[in-house]
């Protein structure tokens, strides 16, 4: 209470508050208008705006003041760095606020793994909001580290900053009434739902927003865009590391529908935030293209405000958070200084802040694996026509290939002519000693052998190599590491990042992080000659993905995504033998 | 959970819906165009939009349908029924859902007032949001039943449907930090805050806004509406009975600024509310002063939504109620039919539903008057100069006039050929005895008296008479009625209307009080005379509203509203004998 007098009494001109930015071309979020004045900010929040004298005074004269902006949807996990680092990697670009779904580590750690990113969270000058994640495991073809059923996140559901429920994934358990799905949105009602339902129209559409579904973000074309936000949806218009939807959409974006729109990046590895940026980046590119800016600068604060019901953030009026970054213009739109809760908090691309360590206990020592020995690795086959895994050229997407390969007593052998490689998916949450066994074309690493405990969605230990010593050998230092991704050579640990929170997020910040893993892939480009047409950490980390088509392997198996069903890798146990493509 | 499964079985076409509206151009709030299809309509929500079939259909074809309208904010006590009358008489006009602030009933009977018209408006067809009376009483300078502090306020802020503090009229109060509107505005913190702050700007603006509110329906300029639009408020552009904002407000309207503005009545009386409607008519206006038809309707619905945090409502579209109007055409905007949940529930400007009494105890029998004798009338006087209130033309501001009176033994004497006559407000909750007497010149009244329970804002019984035994018989039969308007003359009861609810609401339905009511405006006018370019009731009932400029009367005395004092009648008293003007 004598917190509100003394707000008002700063606004009325009686008592000076902490902080005035002078003179900045100040962006109306509310009306679309560029007002030059002061803004007066006080305990965090912005008081007044006018013309004001502060105990403190900043000259922002020239410059343009935006609210700070805000990631509509986004995985920290796919940044690999803690909240804390995510933040000082972030902010400098002017985000202020993201809504996170902590996907990727529920599914290693469950409820631990979301309150870790919560309580990561607290207290950053960043304000993480969680949408709970709706399908873990994402599929029942593999093995996670937790199951999250909806008294599980029922549980979740209070905790601060929880907006409601993520991204589901399972858009045919919804159009199907799935008895699960069901359970999880009828505990979700009232809440925000997020979707993630590409192709679905018509019926199949009026279905999912039925249920409750309330945004989308996997938009890739300005009619499903269309189709959606007449029913209702918000739109999220994605411009990360694998998916950039922004180029396509924005042109879908225009003064009747444009409140409805926001942005986010979804995944954005290391490198992309560092170089692109983040939130700032999908405004350029939206100027860029023609947008007004300023209806670009609406997207990126008030309009994902409102889609996520953020009170009191995403605008630069009395009341509301002193979230504000100060851009150079409204055509390249750099962010020179950010302040968080009136705070400075980065200047000129630097954070100006430290992060705490918080306690992780709960999360790391992930890998948890039955003992495998070199025999695990074997891939016996009947015959020597196999189902192959063809990797292809930037993109998440394969095909099944069907070769012929060199068998020994009905084991695989590798053909050091043959650019076919042996693949596995270990189970690494509960030592159920589940083994996925693969053939893998055109990844054309040769002379040694990848592993990695990140490999979406269920994170298991994933393997790849052209020996089994060498694979042995990198199963064991991610093991030892506790998690994370290694490149062996003949025997030899080149490098390794290790990952100890969840076998999916290092300890070092974003650039500490980036660096290695350029220098990883410096080697394993140059030293396992890897086909340079892919990220081989990538493509291996969305190998064991039983949603994307045309075949991945689990810890359960190769998955055959079209025809929704594991098939063996031995063409002959297959009743129809399929023609090689 | 078994009606999720039910509602996405109907949308994916697999069940049939209860009702499918047929062939529509249905009004999509979201991107503002015009769609024709099918609605499927279930367990009153809007599940599917496109092909259907119903297990009933209702052809639409060549109508328009748009979602039910909302009044973002109204005092149902100005129409003179109880809830269930009111929706009678405005769900016919499509209005499906009200803010309302109970700010007349609430000076009456406090918490018993709120909670009656909470209770009031269960079960209705007709969403009945509440906004907590943040003024009781209006001012310092009058009696109420009742006094409502922020711990008052508090232990009602959790009831159903309440959404937060009603419209701060005191906005001296906040923008100079009293204490006891500080105490509210902590207690409403992170709820919606209504402002009432005509006139203020600039720096009490910011004040007004720090102070956390986020509404105004008081703008009478576009200039005002402007700059609280830029600084983040959402502006209602009311039309009521005596305020009407649509004409030039609407002028402001763009495509910038439209989401931000919305509809309102505030005050709209019987006749007023059967003639020409409800928030259809602000659709109407709108549209004919020039604005874009979806842009009044979005106002009318998604707008006042958003604005009110109304999830599901405001909109057609999956997931939202099944609140739908069926409307002849955009020009003349005819509302023929109105579904509330998908309940056929109004059909050509009749409403099908009937409402049942609830529970009246707490708020009837509150004339609790003193005993009142005919010598309390008496207004004494040291010279024969008088402070004499002047009624205004067409309007509720008045003058103060000072005029030499006729008097005898010190008495207040009327005299025949003078338009001076003796008004009278009685304290009528607690038995306190106060009485405020004055004179009032051009309300032409002869030969007879009027008295009333309605009396802004505090509700005190109001007299107005030419001679001492009319306006003793009109206390008395108003007395007798437990609340209500009566005209006498010449010792007999002409006609009352009863107003037993809080002596400001009837029993009947809104027909019978407009019929009531013209009735007795036929005989003030023919048989008492009253000056016909005031409506005595109203004139009458805002005579005792210490607000208005520029002079009053309350129970506690004359109130000079620009001095912001007590005035004495006898200008003898006065300490500066003012010229008369």
């Amino acid at each position: 209470m004598e917190n509100i007098k003394r707000t008002i009494d700063i606004a009325a001109g009686r008592v000076k508050p902490q902080l005035v930015l002078k003179g900045g071309n100040i962006i109306n979020v509310f009306n679309g208008e560029i007002e030059t004045g002061d803004i007066a900010i006080d305990s965090g929040k912005i008081v007044a705006i006018g013309n004001y004298e502060g105990e403190a005074e900043i000259n922002v004269a020239g410059k343009y003041v935006a609210p700070g902006l805000i990631d509509g949807h986004l995985h920290i996990e796919s940044a690999m760095v803690t909240p804390g680092q995510f933040a000082r990697a972030i902010v400098p670009h002017g985000t202020t606020t993201i809504v996170a779904d902590p996907h990727e580590i529920a599914n290693v750690c469950g409820s631990d793994g979301i309150q870790y990113i919560i309580e990561a969270s607290k207290g950053l000058p960043l304000n993480v909001f969680v949408m709970l994640p709706s399908c873990v495991p994402a599929t029942p073809f593999e093995s996670t580290g937790a199951v999250l059923e909806a008294q599980d996140l029922e549980a979740l559901m209070e905790e601060e900053g929880v907006l409601g429920l993520g991204e589901l994934m399972n858009y045919p358990g919804v159009i199907d009434g799935d008895e699960k799905v069901m359970a999880k949105l009828a505990m979700a009602r009232g809440k925000i739902i997020d979707g993630h339902g590409p192709e679905i129209k018509g019926k199949e559409l009026n279905a999912y927003l039925a249920a409750g579904i309330r945004t989308e973000h996997e938009c890739s074309t300005v009619e499903e865009m269309d189709e959606r936000l007449g029913r209702g949806m918000y739109i999220l218009i994605r411009e990360g590391s694998a998916a950039k939807n922004l180029k396509t959409l924005i042109r879908g974006v225009n003064d009747g529908n444009s409140r409805r729109c926001l942005f986010c990046t979804d995944d954005k590895h290391p490198e992309d935030l560092l170089v692109d940026g983040h939130i700032d980046h999908n405004v350029r590119l939206a100027i860029k293209e023609g947008l007004n800016p300023i209806t670009a600068i609406q997207m990126a604060t008030i309009n994902a405000s409102e889609c996520y019901g953020l009170k009191e953030l995403g605008a630069i009026a009395p009341g509301y958070d002193a979230d504000i970054i100060i851009v150079n213009n409204l055509e390249s739109f750099q962010v020179e200084r950010v302040f968080k809760r009136g705070i400075p908090v980065a200047e000129n691309n630097r954070p100006l802040f430290q992060v705490e360590s918080v306690d992780s206990s709960r999360v790391i020592n992930t890998v948890n694996m039955k003992t495998i020995r070199q025999a695990d690795l074997q891939i016996k086959l009947e015959s020597d026509i196999a189902n192959v895994i063809k990797v292809m050229p930037y993109s998440l997407l394969t095909q099944r290939v069907v070769r012929r390969v060199d068998t020994k007593e009905g084991i695989f052998q590798h053909h050091p002519s043959l650019d076919i490689i042996k693949m596995a998916v270990i189970e690494r949450h509960h030592q159920t000693g589940n083994i996925g066994l693969g053939l893998v074309e055109d990844f054309q690493l040769r002379g040694g052998a990848i592993a990695s405990t990140v490999a979406h969605d269920s994170h298991n230990m994933i393997v790849i190599g052209d020996n089994d010593q060498d694979m042995m050998l990198a199963i064991q230092e991610v093991t030892s590491q506790g998690g994370g991704i290694t490149i062996v050579s003949k025997g030899k640990v080149l490098e390794t990042l290790t990952l100890p929170i969840g076998g999916l997020i290092s300890r070092q910040n974003m650039e500490e992080v980036n660096q290695q893993l350029k220098k990883m892939l410096a080697i394993a480009y140059e030293t396992l000659h890897v086909n340079r047409t892919i990220d081989p950490f990538m493509t291996l980390s969305f190998l064991a993905l039983p949603v994307i088509p045309e075949v991945k392997l689990t810890d359960k198996g190769l998955f055959d995504v079209g025809r929704f069903q594991f098939i063996s890798i031995d063409v002959a146990n297959e009743e129809t033998k399929i023609e090689n493509r």
